[in-house]
């Protein structure tokens, strides 16, 4: 084998980088649970019919097929295709509707795993990529409550990593039926054109914008200019409310977004200072969305995208008569991850676990250190022994290298035969007791903190 | 969409599996790292002639291909096939060539990962399923001593899940070079083709591996006779040693391997007294093993197969003159865990992390709700708020459905005005404070147990 390159759009880490990584996905699901979302993997495979019914975005999807199937055969036993799934909502949703009978409602969960998109890699968008998704769904109804929860969930989340580095995040917020109600009391209908054509805003620019308007939904100059007013309107509080109804458009369904959107701004007033900001332009790519959007952007680093996005949803499961409202966000977390390492935004304070190298005096002595390193390990301090039984030089300078900050020379090793510790760092040595000694707290685990650019 | 069925060999857990699934993993993470395992993960998917290049299953390796790819497009620069992993020590092999330069030799990782093969699913048998790897891998050599430590750390491991209701392990030890050695001692110098017929011992009777002995590998009856009698040598302690020596064969490969395996056994005996068992019928079917070879088996449940095997191998990754020899083990999480909920072995204590619901006097009250549920929160006790202000009555039949086993109650539910808390399996309730109650340590979190069958 020769030495193998990466696959773009398929990112991996050093160990130094995965611990990291690890920090972070064990972070987000213990905010996850203390907010009372249980867990959930569904498998990595959906049928492909029911990826592709799901979204806009067959395009991306992956088949999979046997190496040594026989032409033409299928790949489950009802003869349907298997494709990888491209999100956890689609999955999710298929899952809470094979076993609804078993679940309670409303039903939160939360899951972390990996989807795949064919998409062209670029920086911060994968091919394999790591998402931790929210979600809370009813049977047959869902209370607008939830959606005034789920970014106080995300806020609380990214919030409390704040100490490892993590730049400031601002949730951009807006309700479809701000949109959609304000459309229609325009008089605009065709409501998806209108949303296609002002979600194209950032990229192409308001004149164009108002061109599409005009060309695919219809709009009049006036009707082109009350639609771009809606989208450059955005607070940090509830006082968008008042601009929009300067705007003096009326329809019901706005009044109902308007309300909704107050909520949940107030709400994040309370609960998460400065993250939350109604934004009017917000209109998310999917087209399922019913209620509130959500979309993320980190402080200085705009560029990425969002990090986290969501809204609420009604039609995604069904089963007969019966519907899953649900609502829920999924944090982008290799995307997140990729920017911290790049820019050195975070650090882990070493790439190995292990706290102590326990020396070899000799390779017949291996079992003593053994021991002792059993013994450490017993109270929960990660430790390793020497490679090798080779000068104590040449040992410290392995521990070094693979950034192990404590050495442990056994009694045989030392000048007062009793067991001694060595902080490799400041060089000081001294006696310890391998079934009392304890390392300062801040060395027992790898730390991730704040990075060299802060 | 109508309600959908499972995918057969694609498992799914309800979210009470998934408690204890992820309790098993959280353990498996928590031992790998006490013995300075560092994380590592690897992208899914390698390309096809790698795949294809390490092993012999092939037929089993799902291919990807993009659902818009043009006919031959391939799917990555390079112009080669994806494929998704079957194991991970392929994948850990290449990414030890890859990032060789920045890694501190011998480098022990540990990798927890889903992998797929397109095997015909029984049970215990997935075609997706997740694996826990841990490695020790040297740059041009690996001391013998690390064949010693693996299994310790894996008997570390399984042990560690006694009180969680696992069954005892047995790891069966065997030695290539034993097996080897005593072959080639013997006089039979097709060593590949010995191996494969004894590998079919269990499954087609010494009979059977006679005749194939014989037809395959040229062995006459008393060569024959000798590797039966070579397999059928077991033993927990050094005395296997005496046993085949017994057999008169003689080689130099057969002493060193001997040496090896009583090293194995005898340190075994210290550090994990009644785990490993010399059992010198164990083969393995992957044939890129070189030394200790490991199999484990749950007591009374051997007919799910092994639940844990590896061994040591030499050329898994090269490039040019170098080699990075390892030893390694690999448990097979969905197997375990599939026997351990099917089985009720094990539960977990309940389906959420919730500890406490907090009760919604009304719905304009919601916010007071909200403020207690964040105070409790804080406190690093998991909550959730009522869904609907529904009568006091319905909400503790929600927590109770759920599984929850507090429910708080705001001073404007409860007769005194004050804050009370009910423990609803018991029925007591007693005024508590947001900012001092806490609840039993055996109920802040979901337990897991021996289950009803014990």
């Amino acid at each position: 084998m020769s030495r193998p390159a990466p696959l773009s759009g398929f990112p991996e880490w050093l160990p130094a980088g995965r611990i990291v990584e690890l920090h972070v996905l064990d972070h987000l699901r213990r905010t996850f649970e203390l907010w009372g979302f249980a867990p959930l993997e569904t498998r990595s495979v959906e049928p492909l019919d029911q990826l592709l019914h799901a979204g806009e975005i067959d395009k991306e999807v992956y088949v999979l097929r046997r190496l040594q199937a026989a032409p033409g055969e299928a790949e489950d036993e009802g003869g349907r295709r298997l494709g990888l799934h491209f999100d956890l909502t689609v999955p999710f949703a298929r899952y809470v509707l094979e076993n609804a009978g078993r679940l309670t409602f409303p039903f939160r969960r939360y899951q972390i795993q990996k989807v795949w998109r064919g998409e062209r890699p670029q920086e911060g968008r994968f091919r394999e990529f790591t998402q931790a998704d929210v979600d809370v769904v009813g049977a047959g109804e869902l209370p607008f409550h939830y959606e005034v929860e789920l970014p106080l969930v995300i806020a609380d989340a990214l919030g409390g990593m704040r100490d490892l580095g993590l730049p400031p995040v601002r949730m951009l917020v807006n309700n479809r039926k701000v949109a959609e109600g304000f459309y229609r009391g325009l008089g605009l209908d065709d409501v998806p054109a209108v949303l296609r054509a002002v979600d194209k805003l950032e990229k192409v620019g308001p004149g164009a914008v108002a061109d599409l308007l005009a060309a695919e939904a219809g709009a009049g100059p006036a009707q082109a200019k009350a639609c771009l007013e809606l989208a450059a309107i955005s607070a940090p509080d509830a006082s968008f409310a008042e601009r929009v109804r300067a705007l003096g458009v009326h329809h019901p369904m706005l009044d109902e977004g308007l309300a909704e959107l107050v909520r949940v701004v107030e709400a994040a007033a309370e609960h998460a200072p400065g993250v939350l900001v109604a934004d009017l332009r917000i209109a998310r790519g999917l087209d399922y969305y019913t209620g509130t959007v959500y979309e993320t952007l980190l402080a200085g680093h705009e560029d990425l995208g969002s990090i986290c996005s969501g809204g609420r949803y009604d039609t995604l499961a069904r089963a007969g008569d019966q519907t899953y409202p649900g609502v829920g966000l999924s944090v982008g977390v290799s995307r997140l991850i990729s920017r911290l390492l790049g820019r050195d935004l975070v650090a882990a304070s070493r790439p190995v676990p292990t706290c102590v190298l326990v020396a070899v005096v000799a390779e017949d002595q291996r079992a003593d250190s053994d021991r002792i390193a059993a013994a450490l390990r017993r109270r929960g301090i990660a430790t390793e022994v020497a490679p090798a039984a080779a000068k104590y030089g040449r040992q410290i300078q392995h521990a070094q290298r693979r950034g192990i900050p404590f050495v442990w020379f056994p009694p045989a090793a030392t000048p007062g035969g009793g067991h001694e510790v060595r902080d490799i760092r400041s060089g000081e040595q001294a006696p310890a007791d391998p079934v009392g000694w304890l390392p300062p707290v801040a060395d027992i685990w790898p730390q991730v903190l704040p990075g060299a650019v802060t």
